[in-house]
């Protein structure tokens, strides 16, 4: 069998721990119903599952009420929300270059739908600490919302939540935050960090599958969120719209039941084992590479943080880089990954980076594969 | 262990084919990767099997563009796109009182959004080919689609799709079929019956797992279809919308793998086994019900057909029957089933009915048990 070095755990996790693979299974066989859609006691089962998982993720994310996480097919799907939420207040919202194609689209379709317009800023990406300054900075009374991705999927920086949540809170501005890259990751703590509205997937740091994700919205968020879907809400039939109550006004149609119990399971394995066990697993075999490429002639290395590793060689497009490295069976990607602006702003814009993203399984001596497969390709 | 009678096939398909449990099973270990969001093996290799599951679904629905095969998170997502495709045209929209919220929501919001208004007609129940004519006698110029469930989820009536759908073809009217219940339980030829966009979940007639569903455009649709999610796109990532191009256009974010490929398993197995076959097994076992129901004093049995049999007991309420069979171990749904107006129609529009679907694996035998239950309890 071909070996296998997974480092792609940025577009999803490379790993699924054994008692996500059981909670799958479970909705096949234990209670293979729809939840929430009847009364009978199979349904019931399997809504009371997806209603401990709506718990477990409220606690993991530091907010106390379960109503308020919401089940979406995907963080995407998460961010149309919270965007659109943002535009209609009709004033300017701030944002990233940072940001994905997720937060990105929809922000340019707030200015064609209601002329709401964006302003990206760009960061410096050694200090994201500076960056949150000139955030805070740019909030003026024009400004309605902020929406910035937690972590970069480009480079792993971090943004400081925090310092920013804060000042949105004071002037009752919208914090929007994309966890896509970095819940299950780094623990994020909405209350704390002040976040009106938290999207996560499924199957990245939280360790399910594909298929699933989460609109977090914060207890004291109190703002009217409109559906970008509608449809059978389970209850409140007869009403012409969706209804007023959370999580149902934004759960249209039957829910993605497996991807849910996955990241149920997924919260449970973190949980036990340490978020910041598995990270510092994946910082350190990603900082062995950090290492070496760093030392490497001919390797471009990029500002890169936690378990992200950006890199070029130079004279080299990066998904010939790509490939080469798949021949040696290393899964890495290349490319803009949905983050033009990001690139632009790191000099990639035409032809992106070569991405390796580790995950809690990854170890240094996949680095150091890595590394001669790059050294015997130069 | 508790013996369980599972008669609740129209929310989700209660017994899981093997093949459909290793599909799963397979996305979280042979290619446990994001199809499409990378060159690397692995995703690749997922990329191939979403891409085999597109090409089954177009044989499945009689098209020829497994590209016009747009995965969602389930039929609510996809009725949405085509709804909002129909408002767009600014027209009457010709709809029936048959429908689920899934269809009704979206339309209601076509009113508010654009002015678009809908007329819903109402069906004579047991002569649903007389409807098909009242369909087509009410589309005049002002019209601009036709949207129809191919199958009640309430009383499991067909509607003639082909002779509605000539009609709106000849006329240049969007044909948009909900094929919630029919999918799987019935073959559905796109092309022959002339629907422009069709809308099936992954988990029920067609067996897969909750999470996924398609929206199937016909060959020769040529309308622009504008996504209701926008993001991540895999491709043409430096543009500020959604690609031009089908299926990437409406599939924003990652994909729903796992049910994606359940789905795919599905369809093999009603291939294998046949979906006439299948759907004799579950009609013969409802229509065992229905004899049995019709024949008992203090009962009502309303107008039901195939997979569905749809009855009262005289004085109680729809939801204390269904608890009472829970107790017995028999899980039917009751209620308005998210279809309000149906109900309204057959004059449960209080309380609704009890709702017992079959499926594949349900024999006469259940019904036997379940009027013994009912029988007990008079």
């Amino acid at each position: 069998m071909k070996k296998i070095v997974y480092l792609d755990n940025a577009a999803t996790s490379g790993k699924k721990p054994d008692n996500v693979k059981k909670a799958v299974m479970k909705t096949m066989e234990n209670y293979c119903a729809n939840p929430g859609r009847s009364g009978h006691f199979l349904s019931v089962s399997a809504q009371k599952a997806v209603y401990e998982v709506r718990e477990k993720t409220a606690g993991m994310f530091g907010i106390s009420k379960a109503e308020n996480v919401i089940f979406t097919q995907n963080t995407t799907h998460a961010l149309n929300i919270a965007v659109n939420t943002a535009g209609q207040r009709k004033k300017t919202v701030i944002s990233s270059v940072m940001e994905h194609n997720s937060v990105l689209r929809p922000l340019y379709a707030l200015e064609e739908k209601y002329g709401v317009k964006t302003v990206f800023l760009t960061p410096d990406f050694n200090n994201t600490d500076k960056f949150g300054e000139e955030v805070i900075r740019k909030i003026d009374r024009d400004c309605g919302a902020v929406v910035l991705t937690a972590c970069s999927n480009v480079t792993g920086s971090l943004l400081p939540l925090k310092k920013i949540g804060r000042v949105c809170r004071e002037k009752g501005i919208i914090f929007i935050v994309d966890g896509a890259q970095a819940a299950g990751h780094y623990g994020i703590n909405m209350t704390e960090n002040c976040i009106d509205m938290l999207c996560v997937p499924s199957h990245k740091g939280l360790l399910g599958i594909c298929g699933g994700g989460a609109l977090i919205v914060g207890d004291n968020f109190t703002e009217k969120i409109n559906p970008v879907l509608m449809g059978g809400s389970g209850i409140y039939s007869v009403k012409k719209q969706m209804p007023d109550s959370l999580p149902e006004r934004l759960e249209a149609g039957t829910l993605p039941f497996a991807p849910i119990l996955s990241m149920g399971a997924g919260i449970d394995f973190l949980k036990k084992a340490g978020i910041e066990e598995l990270n510092f697993r994946s910082t350190r075999a990603a900082q062995r590479l950090r290492e070496l490429l760093g030392n490497t002639k001919g390797v471009t290395l990029y500002s890169c943080h936690g378990n992200i590793v950006l890199f070029n060689i130079e004279g080299k497009e990066s998904f010939k880089t790509a490939e080469m490295l798949d021949r040696c069976g290393i899964s890495v990607r290349s490319g803009l990954h949905c983050a033009p602006l990001c690139h632009k702003a790191l000099g990639t814009g035409k032809d992106g980076g070569v991405r390796a993203s580790f995950g809690w399984f990854n170890t240094p001596s996949d680095s150091e594969y890595l590394w001669k497969c790059i050294r015997n390709y130069l």
